[in-house]
C-alpha cells in the first residue's frame, strides 16, 4: 500500500533571536505523515502568502546555530545580546516605583509615559544639532515610544506604506527590515554595501555605498529608505560626507527615512555619530529609531521611541496602537529611571569603554591571526574576512546538505566553526538577497557584547585556525 | 488679503484607552495654517489610506469623553482600567527574580518564556473539556505569549488573512477588531448581536445573536470569526447551546475563530464559562486569546496569550516575531509568578467576589431608579437601558456639533451626563457600523473596574436622573 502523501507544511520557527541580521521568519518543514506530533491535524487553515515570501523557504540561519546544534560547550559569539544585565540601580528605583505607583502597572498613554518621553527629550535633544541651532528641545509630540525599535518602526511602515511601494535598504541589512516592509504589501529594495577591496588589509578598509546604486535603486514607486549606522553587522558609521550624499537624494525623491540608530551608544574612537535626520532638509522626512534594551542591557524590555516632526510621530503612533495598543508601562518607567540616573552613574562613558575594551580583545586574536576584518566604529559586531581559513575536506562532505546546497560558502565555514573549533558565529551571506550572496559569503560575524573573559576564551580557541589557513 | 488656505491633515489621535468597544484610531482634525505648532511643516510623507478608512474620519469616542473635556470632579466609570494594582505579593517576587536572573532581562524565545508557558498550561489545561477528555494538558507548542491580547490576535491575522478576505464579527464589538481585521488589507463583516425586547424588563433579558443572520454573513471570502465571551461591552456570556450553533456554522464554513476571552476570570453567579475550542470540531480551528492585564490587574504589563493547535500559534509566532519580535521579559516573569502563587493566595476567588461585589454596587443605584439593563454575567462592563431619560432642550442647544451631528443620540446624553452628572459613560453606538447606529443608542455603557467606594459615589450622582425621567 503507498504510504499516504505526506504533506509538507512549512511553520515558521523564530527558535532564538539576536540583533542580527538573519530572517528570523525563515522556515523549517515538518512534515506531516501518518506518524509523528502532527499526524492527526490537518492544516485547516492556510497561512497567508506573505508568510511565504522572500527567503523564507529555506531554514533559517538562528534554527541552524541554535545552541541545540552545536557542542553544548561551543562559545556562542553568534547572537547578539549582552551576558549582563541592567544596571542594579535602575531594577531598585524601578521596584519602588511600580510597586508604589498603581498606574505604572496600567495603560499607558499609547505616545509612551510623560516620565519616559521628558527622559528621551532631555538626553537626544542635544545630540540633535538642528534642535541646539533653534535653541530647542525635542517637544512631546516628536517623540513616540514604541514595542520595541522593531514594533515602532514596524508601526511607522504600517502607518506610510501602500501596497505596492518600494522601500530601499543596505545589504547586509538587519534581518527584520525585510518583514517590516513585505507585511505592509510593500517591495524591499536592496543596495549592497561593497567590502573593502584588497587582501590581508588588516584593521583597514571601509565597507562603502556607492552613490550611484543608490540612485539607481529609485523608481517611482519608492517611498521610504532605511539607514542604519552605527551597522549591524558591518559596524559601520556613516560619515558626515557619505550621509550627506544620501540625504541629498532622500530629498531629490522626496521619500520617508527611517533611520535606525540602535547602537548609538556603541561609537568607538571618538568618532562622530552623525544623525541624518539633523541634515538639510531631512528632519521633516526621518524618524530616528532609538532602543532602550541596547541603550542599558536589558534587550528583553522591549522599550523603543522614534524621534521626528510631529506628523510623523503621530501616524506612527495611530497604526502602533492599533497593532499593540500601547508599550509596557513597567519598563517605560524603568527605562526612564535609567536615563535620569544615567549621568549621576558615569553610566554610558562607562559603558562605552567597557564595549570598546570588548571590541579591541577580540580583534587582537584576529590580529595574531593575520586575519582581516574592518574594525568596528559602532555596534558590536566584527566581520572578519575569513577568506584564507580552508576548511577541512573530509569535514566539508560530512556537513549536511540543508546547510551546503544553495547557501552561501560561509554557512558550511560556521558550521564547521561552531562544530570544531566550538566558537558560534554568524555567516553573513544570510543577509544578502540571492543575487548578492556572494559578496558577504567571504565573512563571518562574531558578536563582542560578552564579557572579556569569555572573549578570551574564545579568542584562545580561535588562535586554532592557524592551523587551517 | 485672503487668508492663506488651511490645509486640514488628519492625524490620528489615540488619547486615551480603555478595554471598550471604540476605534482608538479615530481621528482628530489638526489645522496647519500660517500659524501655529504645525505651520512650518508641510506634510511632506502622506500617510496610507488605511489609516483612514472605517470609522476614522470621525473625532474617536475617546477625544470626546477625555478628561480634558469632562469636568475636573467627574467620576470616570468610561475607561476600563482597574483602579487597583497587581498583587504586592507578585511585584516583590518579580523584583527578586528579575534582579538576581540576568536573563529576564534579555530577549525571551519568541514563543514566551518557558516558565510562562508552563504556568499557562497548568492553569488552563484542566478549564479545556477536549483536553480534559484526552487526560492531557496543554503542550508548549500549543501556546504562544505576545505582545498583550491585541498583539496576539494582530499577530494571528496577519498569520492567516489575504488581502481581500472577509472576517466577521459582532456588533457591538471591541474597537481594536476593526483595524486589526483591516490593517491586513481584509473586511471587516458586522453582524449585530439584539438588545432584549420590551421594557422596563429590570435586570432581565438576554442580548441575543439571531444565527440566520450570523450564517447569512458568510461568503466565499469568509476567513475567520471572531468572538468575544465574556463580550464587552454587553456583558454577555455566551450559553453552550449558542456557541454549538456558532461551532455549527463555523466548522461547516471551514473558518478560523478567534475566540477573545480575555475577561474569562470575570463570570459571574456560577454562570459557565464554555469555551467554543472546547466544541466538537472547534480545538484544530480555533485560538483562544487569554491576558495577564485582565487576570491579575496590569493593564499596562501587556503580556497575553493565544491557545491552539501547533499549526495556528507557530504561524501566529511567526508572524508576532516579525512585527514586534518577541514579548518583554520582566512581566512575561511576573505573569508566570502571578499563576504560580494565585492558588495559595485565594487569588482568583477573591477577585471574582471583589467584582461580583462592585458589580452589584453599580446596579443597585439601576434598580433604584428603575432603568433597565441586562446584568453582566462576564467582564466588567455593565449596559443601562438610558432610553426613560430626558436631556434637557436647553442643554442639548449647547452640544458641540461635533457631538451631535452624525452620531448616535447616546453621545448626547453621555456628553450631559459628564458634564452635568459628573460621571463618565460611553455611549455603545460607537461601537456599530454605520447602518447598525439604532441598535445601540439607547444605551450607556458603565465601567465598574472601580473600587465600591467610587462605585457608591457615582451611583449617587445618578439617582440625580430621577428628576429627568
Amino acid at each position: 500500500m503507498p504510504r499516504p502523501r505526506s504533506l509538507v507544511i512549512r511553520i515558521q520557527s523564530l527558535l532564538s533571536r539576536s540583533t542580527t541580521p538573519t530572517r528570523h521568519f525563515s522556515t523549517t518543514s515538518i512534515t506531516r505523515s501518518s506518524s509523528g506530533i502532527m499526524a492527526t491535524r490537518k492544516a485547516l487553515i492556510p497561512q497567508s502568502q506573505r508568510m511565504f515570501d522572500g527567503n523564507t523557504d529555506k531554514q533559517d540561519v538562528w534554527s541552524i546555530f541554535t545552541p541545540a546544534n552545536v557542542p553544548p560547550d561551543a562559545i556562542n559569539l553568534g547572537q547578539g545580546f549582552m551576558n549582563w544585565g541592567p544596571p542594579k540601580w535602575v531594577l531598585d528605583e524601578a521596584y519602588q516605583t511600580i510597586s508604589t505607583d498603581i498606574m505604572t502597572n496600567h495603560y499607558p498613554h499609547p505616545r509612551g509615559r510623560p516620565r519616559l518621553i521628558k527622559a528621551i527629550s532631555k538626553h537626544y535633544s542635544p545630540q540633535f544639532e538642528n534642535l541646539v541651532k533653534e535653541g530647542r528641545e525635542l517637544k512631546w509630540e516628536e517623540i513616540v515610544v514604541t514595542a520595541g525599535a522593531n514594533g515602532g518602526m514596524y508601526a511607522a511602515l504600517t502607518a506610510h506604506l501602500e501596497p505596492g511601494d518600494e522601500v530601499i535598504f543596505l545589504e547586509p541589512y538587519f534581518d527584520q527590515y525585510f518583514a517590516t516592509v513585505h507585511f505592509q504589501g510593500a517591495k524591499p529594495v536592496f543596495v549592497p554595501l561593497h567590502p573593502p577591496t584588497g587582501e590581508g588589509v588588516k584593521g583597514g578598509g571601509e565597507w562603502t555605498l556607492n552613490i550611484d546604486e543608490f540612485r539607481a535603486a529609485f523608481t517611482p514607486k519608492t517611498k521610504a529608505f532605511i539607514i542604519n549606522t552605527p551597522h549591524n553587522p558591518v559596524g559601520k558609521v556613516f560619515t558626515r560626507k557619505e550621509l550627506e550624499e544620501i540625504a541629498k537624494v532622500c530629498v531629490e525623491k522626496d521619500i520617508l527615512v527611517l533611520a535606525d540608530e540602535v547602537y548609538d551608544c556603541m561609537v568607538y574612537d571618538g568618532k562622530e555619530h552623525v544623525r541624518i535626520a539633523t541634515l538639510p532638509g531631512m528632519w521633516e522626512r526621518t524618524l530616528t529609531v532609538g532602543s532602550g534594551g541596547k541603550s542599558f542591557a536589558c534587550t528583553g524590555w522591549r522599550v523603543g521611541w522614534l524621534i521626528g516632526p510631529p506628523e510623523l510621530t503621530l501616524a506612527t503612533q495611530a497604526a502602533h496602537a492599533r497593532i499593540v495598543f500601547c508599550t509596557n508601562a513597567p519598563m517605560q518607567e524603568s527605562v526612564a529611571i535609567a536615563f535620569e540616573g544615567a549621568a549621576k552613574h558615569n553610566f554610558f562613558a562607562e559603558q562605552l569603554a567597557a564595549y570598546q575594551e570588548r571590541r579591541d580583545v577580540l580583534c587582537s586574536y584576529f590580529d595574531q591571526l593575520g586575519l582581516s576584518y574592518t574594525k568596528p566604529e559602532g555596534s558590536y559586531f566584527l566581520l572578519v574576512d575569513m577568506s584564507p581559513i580552508k576548511v577541512p575536506e573530509e569535514f566539508v562532505e560530512k556537513v549536511p546538505d540543508s546547510i551546503k546546497k544553495g547557501r552561501g560558502k560561509d554557512f558550511v565555514l560556521c558550521w564547521w566553526l561552531a562544530q570544531e573549533i566550538k566558537v558560534v558565529a554568524i555567516p553573513p551571506s544570510e543577509f544578502y538577497c540571492g543575487e548578492h550572496v556572494e559578496i558577504g559569503e567571504r565573512f563571518a560575524r562574531f558578536a563582542f557584547c560578552k564579557n572579556p573573559e569569555l572573549l578570551h576564551d574564545a579568542g584562545k580557541r580561535l588562535l586554532r585556525l592557524k592551523d587551517y589557513m
